[in-house]
């Protein structure tokens, strides 16, 4: 019913899978804050941990046809309710607003390379694959604002979506001219923080839609 | 395509799936009343009952792998149906808040035990069975939050997917110490029943995030 | 893992295939539409354009089993990037509010006639089907609203959800009596699209729920 995939690991590469791991516990992390702003139980902190850590993977895993992958490995699910408690007991300060967002774009730039990778291992069109892993690196933080009742990601200024697109595209693309898995999810997961970290540091964004509604 | 599992109703026992149809219907008609608090339409009141009667059952189906129940048997839908008609044409103070609790109240618990005992049913891991029954209980009225805009059942003060997290793990407890499936279900419910019911009742809750954000 | 559907396309009829891609099209524009609202950047556009145009199938694939059609085939995924490019580039004007609702009213009708077609071709009972129709036609725009933060379509004072469920429910009864996929499906999304169209140009609408609360 809920076929293990034992050679996805391998496929993928122990990079890949190690930075998946951190962006899930990262993301856990900024769903339990989250909780934290609105003052809320420990167990609103772990639905929160858990909905933010495992929402885009679980998103791209039902598209794909995957089985999901929280539900059939405890582990991700552990990490998820780790960060919750993490988060409860440890001062706030700890968790400023500033290193939330850089722990953020790793976690960003390692689920859009990892989304990808894992779409395309499973037959995904190129083309697709990109989108998932976008799917993959947004999704959990869509999720977080919508229950958080918080404007949402999607429509902050500085570049977010775009960093997810450029990771995630890049890798597709480096597979296609031929490099490994790990090599091109290396470059495209540092080039894709990279460009996270410029939106972070300077404030770099796309140019916006400026026309009148009349 | 859509495989029936006839040997299900079997496993987890005539009680659970009894209390999953009430729950349904009860879940359905919280969504309908949502529906009349915004003086909506028959029509957005059937919407409104089947996303919050069979949205946290969806969930978990999609989750685990199975068949989602609604669509494979027209049961469940007809009874959302139902209960956005009955809410339609009887009067509106047969439906008090406070009535309506109460009936959420075994909603919640008989759909926190019955989606951890089907999730156990098609090997989902213990740990992850468990929150599996958090998210057929809590999912639909969460669904039925954002669709009408209210403040997300998540952020209630008192006690609310605490219960369910309750009744849900307490069943995969005694399912893991050998109990049978009826006894482990009927135990886990009413005492999941005890603790909401002391929430509504006396306001009960858990204690909340008090640290400052600098 | 993703097996296509070759069968799918002649069994439902290469007429009710052409609207579905046109509805995709014209959804993923409204869905562009709201991000122009937002002032937001081309990304955004793109990720605004391909949810509520793949969102309201994709909930249907998910829920009926299928293969998730724009997962599998890069057509659709690309006609949403095409709408969110073309409302980017072109005059605001060219997209009056009122141009796209009439749009809209193609797609919906589509929508909801293919949803179901597709629904009974994978052996979901009728009753069933006639909803995966109006979840085709309706999820999208819902998951635009919740994602802009604007009012939902659901709420609309006007006919909308009922104009799908019309046409979805007209379908499967018209197929139930023996009509042609085909035929049916014409007749069904046409008179489906003359309902909204009253709603549009007359602002039809159902009773609305007027008990007061006490």
């Amino acid at each position: 019913m809920l076929p293990p995939t034992p050679s996805l690991a391998t496929s993928i590469g122990p990079v890949l899978e190690t930075l998946s791991i951190v962006g899930t516990f990262v993301f856990a992390a900024s769903g339990a804050l989250a909780a934290a702003r609105l003052q809320q139980t420990l167990v609103t902190f772990a639905f929160f941990a858990l909905v933010t850590g495992v929402g885009g993977g679980t998103v791209r895993d039902l598209l794909i046809g995957a089985p999901v992958f929280w539900v059939v490995d405890a582990v991700p699910a552990m990490a998820c309710m780790s960060a919750a408690v993490i988060v409860w007991f440890t001062p706030r300060r700890w968790w400023s607003d500033r290193a939330l967002d850089w722990l953020d774009a790793i976690g960003l730039a390692a689920f859009a390379v990892f989304g990808a990778a894992k779409a395309l291992s499973f037959g995904v069109p190129p083309f697709v694959a990109g989108m998932m892993g976008v799917v993959t690196g947004c999704v959990g933080g869509i999720m977080r604002d919508l229950l958080a009742g918080e404007p949402s990601i999607l429509l902050r200024p500085e570049l977010y979506v775009t960093a997810a697109a450029f990771a995630s595209g890049l890798f597709v693309a480096l597979r296609w001219i031929g490099l490994d898995v790990p090599v091109a999810g290396l470059i495209a997961a540092t080039l894709g923080f990279a460009l996270r970290a410029m939106a972070i540091a300077r404030g770099l964004g796309l140019p916006l839609y400026r026309q009148p509604a009349d």
